[in-house]
């Protein structure tokens, strides 16, 4: 039997692009916000956590695509979480159309970060609600490749907003990944095609502050780095389109 | 009996703000999917309209929220449609939390148009799908008011970029309120409110074009006229703060 619990999606007109098919934002916005359910499900989502003052927050993500669906498919989403070390989560995803082909494959790698403490929490020595649910089966995909400097050849400033930000008053993670696909030639979307995402989250931002999105074109790789006004890095990301 | 048909929805952490009460744009953006679903059930969806080559474009759109209801919060929309004339439709919305207490009402005009002849489809003429499902019901609140020209004291440019766009390459009607709620200082969500908004679509705007977004304080009204670089008006907006 596979691990873990499936959820039902279609792909719905706000959710495409220009050519019909569902964009890389909408299919990774819906794998985190199952990320959210499921653990929630699962009793350590970030309601439960934060009556002890903890959270996760996304730390690194992989996500390969062999085709976008067009819209009005049905297609489903297993998620599993497997062991990852001390610090780390790793919570997976499979997605799978109606006849039980698998398109897309995603692995995200979560800290449980202590507010009081601001230091991540020793995820062995967490109750059974969490270990619980621990699997044996492997990531669908290779995780989350080490991402280095940008030395940029564009960049494009982005003053963070209201609708940028979340209940923390942080920069949403798909935001950046949007800022990111909009610094690419839209002809970029126009043929389908497959892709490997690699993100690295390294500092959040707030409102207020000013983002630089720096991008660098090399080979089949855009690679792609974000920095706030006071120089930190925010993420990192290489898309590498096949 | 109630008219219509009922949609339930939940308030989803990626709908809230910083308040942890769900946005304005979260609520719209439910009720617009909402009308592109319900219309799609009833047989005169974008889908099958685009056989005919015609579409649903929305012309006006007037929404009134006593609050905005908090995280986790389980709602549901209903929606009808109801006569306003032979090149106007108008469908309905009211939203109601699970005590049965109705918390927000709109009220959005579409045309449809003939993409062949750029012009206007008499509704009178139509298909028995469409006319057998107008309802007796009155609107919900009054219907959208006339917006007059603007005259911006702040204004800010902005580039329409790839995720702004729909499968048409034109804006998204949502990412206009975006804009303008951008615009307000960050205070004015700060504490719970009750809003009117009032939304004008005049002119569709396109992947790269420069849009101004003008903003003009007027007692408790929040006035927008958002502009494009060829200097046609694309929408305006009035948000009664109550």
């Amino acid at each position: 039997m596979k691990s873990g619990n499936v959820y039902d999606f279609r792909v719905e007109p706000q959710d495409v692009d220009f050519t019909l098919r569902a964009t890389l934002a909408s299919m990774c916005n819906n794998v985190l916000n199952i990320a959210g359910i499921d653990a929630q499900r699962n009793g350590f989502g970030v309601d439960a956590l934060m009556k002890n003052n903890c959270s996760w927050v996304l730390s690194r993500m992989a996500a390969e695509f062999d085709c976008l669906p067009v819209q009005f498919t049905e297609y489903s989403i297993r998620t599993w979480v497997n062991y990852d070390g001390r610090v780390l989560s790793s919570r997976n995803f499979e997605i799978t159309d109606r006849e039980g082909r698998v398109f897309g494959r995603v692995v995200t790698q979560w800290a449980m970060i202590n507010f009081q403490t601001r230091r991540p929490v020793d995820l062995n020595e967490l109750a059974e609600d969490y270990t619980s649910v621990l699997s044996d089966e492997a990531s669908p995909c290779e995780r989350p490749r080490k991402l280095h400097a940008v030395e940029a050849v564009e960049s494009f400033e982005h003053r963070i907003v209201y609708s940028d930000i979340d209940f923390n008053r942080h920069v949403n993670t798909m935001r950046y990944m949007d800022l990111m696909v909009d610094m690419l030639p839209i002809e970029t979307f126009a043929e389908p095609h497959s892709v490997r995402l690699d993100f690295h989250f390294v500092k959040e931002s707030v409102y207020g502050q000013t983002l630089t999105v720096g991008f660098r074109p090399q080979g089949d790789t855009s690679l792609f780095e974000i920095k706030s006004d006071d120089g930190a890095i925010v993420c990192r990301a290489a898309f590498e389109w096949k």
